[in-house]
């Protein structure tokens, strides 16, 4: 298609509306679409149509699509006639919000946006309303510019991340030609520090376990029954203890079946981007970070899979003492899977493990959560190079490439329903107050992002054949 | 002094007077008197002014003893002059009881004493009052009958048995020449079954610890920091484990020193009347009881100490899953000690061991619950020969020795500060209801009693010189 495109016209426009579009941010988080509490059924409805609205003003085909649970809407720039070869890219946000938890922490209510000091306050701010509405108000730019789209563009924002997108499936599924796309885009995630902009590449996978040993039909007095039979909080913490090694290293057979070592460039951009131990002892105050022999700290929590217990309980946990040897122990257990591990694999490797671990004197029941597999990008694909060079076009700073030591569902999700790479570029502050109180997005954020996404549009423009 | 006296006079008296005793142990079942809750302060008052005045009438002199709790009575019958070297008894029990739990579960109501089939239906007729009552009864036929004291015979009923005794050291400490006894007499135990009469001679001593295992300074989302720090609920889990080792055996250094490996005639007594397996597996529904390599069941719950994990918690333990790494993990451990451990020294071992085994990049806060060592009855006092026989005579059936697996901290406690050594001889049914609803102590169970302790009296005043 037409190349040497600049863009400037579409930056200027944006400039000229600046004000505008965050008047449009402030009326979305005005609504309250919290997706977790039915009292809001009706606002994640309006929420919806507001968004077709607004996209389809940005000269899109919008339409709100059903769901078994909230409305996702979708937009498509349609077919791009002239430059047949151009990608097809698909904007993925999320709508609806953290519950606004304790009101008495927010400095002013969550539902009712306040700018303070260029800081916009609010509920949804950074997570993810400011975020994806960066695309669109750069799509506006492009389209008001009278600029052809360079590429086809198409938006999906779902109604549900924030309950874990249950329904999300099945809608990519059941809409896989409209959503077709090579890549997906999404701002969902923070800049690397304050000054420094990141494009991140990879996201951990996630095995999710609920144990429960049985021993005895009801609790027993350990007086009379102490040392007969098996307790099951004993054998518990036996189980448990069993799943690690002196090494720190995860014992289930074939747990490490594909992962693979850190290539030098990995362990360089790591070491130079990667969590610091310093800043975890800081925000941990936890004095002596530890954690798998032979990798450092930002290695152990990006690009090496993990077991963690999240909960535990079993017997008498109030006040004082009481001498029972406890029915039952349950623990929650959870593995992050770096590329390359099948989370199915390992999930059976898991309880078929535990099950021939658990002694005959006890019983051991274990339910399966979620099993989902770590994404990465291919770090071969232009348009990281064309995101980075964006990104430092407008901040003035070299870009950094992150990884993600928590997991998103959605992005192995987009790989094997449509074959799409996902681009995770994040425009929020790491310290937003992510699901807390007093959540927050600057107006220069969201500014510094649309000026980013323009570049970055311009760019694949420029390397359309 | 005079010996071959019969128990004929007293054991003739009491038939007579049969209804009036069991008038008089309903009187006092009518009494609330739980110790635990503060809106019964007046009833424990009132109940030990009753006892003191019941006692009185036995012939002896008696009175309050004022506590920084819940008042205790005595009694004495005096010095016995004409036998200068005859032993002194103390009967010791507790005019307290435990609270009545749901009500909706009592077939009659706790405090409204109810006979049904010949069986008495409240809360303390088996737990202590019907079974105390039972030696008041007796010294009370003893004395109409018109004998001389074969023994000086003092009471101690305390009134927070059922709270942990908090203040029964310190009075037994400040009125130690009052309670001086050679021998300390209870029944708060059950038979052996439903036909045959026990007289149990050892209970285990308890160390109670409360574990902390400090990590972060608040929960961490685990995908941000899972592999960098250590997680204390898998550090918890790894300490508790590392306590037995394949074989079952208590791995802290020293915590065997003392203890004796059964006699023949011990493991005998076991093997004819300790806990059987099977009983463990129809009580239990544990299939596949087990526990120290080497040793029974009925071993293992007795003559062996056991180390269990009473409670433990840690981190999300609510519905559905939550990937959090928990600030910290908790755990109740509890130790039942056998004769010839010192509890204070495996306390010592115990915090020392957990200490060195904790990792340093965790935390572990360890608190001390309860101390108590074990008791043992010596098994040649000619009192538990003329216990035993009393049994068989009224029983018609061999007396069985015992062991219990609980704790009464009590019986240290009387060998510590009056030198005294404790004979137990429970005339409550195994299956009481103990703690639980429809708590019942039989007509019968209360009758034979009072004939056990005829003929036990009659037995030692036969045998004083």
């Amino acid at each position: 298609m037409e190349t040497g495109m600049s863009a400037e016209g579409s930056l200027a426009y944006f400039e000229k509306v600046r004000v505008t579009e965050i008047e449009r941010l402030t009326e979305l988080l005005r609504m309250p679409t919290i997706s977790a509490q039915p009292a809001h059924v009706e606002d994640m409805r309006g929420c919806a149509g507001w968004l077709a609205n607004v996209l389809a003003s940005a000269g899109l085909e919008s339409k709100v699509l059903s769901t078994a649970g909230h409305p996702a809407v979708f937009a498509d720039s349609g077919p791009i006639d002239n430059a047949p070869d151009a990608p097809t890219f698909l904007v993925y946000g999320h709508y609806d919000v953290q519950p606004a938890g304790d009101l008495s922490l927010w400095d002013s209510p969550p539902f009712e946006p306040t700018v303070r000091d260029g800081v916009i306050y609010a509920r949804g701010s950074a997570d993810d309303k400011g975020q994806f509405m960066i695309h669109v108000a750069a799509a506006r730019a492009w389209h008001e510019a009278g600029r052809p789209w360079p590429m086809r563009l198409k938006f999906l924002i779902e109604g549900e991340e924030e309950i874990g997108s249950p329904n999300l499936p099945a809608l990519v599924e059941s809409n896989r030609e409209a959503l077709g796309c090579q890549y997906v885009i999404l701002s969902d995630t923070a800049r690397h520090d304050d000054l420094t902009p990141a494009v991140t590449v990879s996201s951990r996978g996630l095995v999710y376990k609920h144990i429960t040993v049985h021993g005895p039909r009801r609790d027993l007095h350990s007086g009379q029954y102490g040392g007969a039979v098996a307790n099951p909080a004993n054998v518990l913490a036996g189980l448990i203890a069993s799943l690690h090694d002196d090494q720190h290293r995860v014992t289930i057979p074939g747990f490490y079946d594909g992962v693979q070592l850190p290539s030098r460039a990995d362990r360089q951009m790591l070491q130079e981007t990667g969590l610091a131990e310093e800043m975890v002892r800081s925000v941990t105050g936890v004095e002596r970070p530890t954690g798998e022999d032979g990798y450092s700290t930002a290695e152990r929590v990006s690009i090496r899979p993990t077991l963690d217990v999240n909960g535990m309980v079993s017997g008498y946990t109030g006040e004082g003492a009481s001498t029972i040897i406890p029915a039952w122990a349950k623990a929650k257990v959870s593995m992050r899977l770096v590329a390359g591990q099948d989370p199915e694999a390992i999930s059976d490797a898991f309880d078929r493990t535990l099950r021939s671990r658990c002694p005959d004197s006890a019983r051991i029941e274990i339910e399966s959560d979620a099993a989902c597999a770590a994404y990465e990008t291919p770090r071969d694909l232009a348009v990281i190079e064309d995101a980075l060079s964006a990104l430092e076009e407008v901040y003035g700073r070299k870009a950094v490439l992150e990884r993600e030591g928590g997991t998103l569902p959605i992005l192995p999700m987009f790989k094997k329903l449509l074959g799409a790479e996902s681009l995770m570029v994040g425009f929020a502050s790491p310290d937003c107050n992510l699901h807390s109180p007093n959540e927050f997005f600057a107006v220069k954020d969201f500014e510094m992002g649309v000026r980013s996404i323009l570049h970055f549009l311009n760019k694949v423009a420029n390397r359309v054949p």
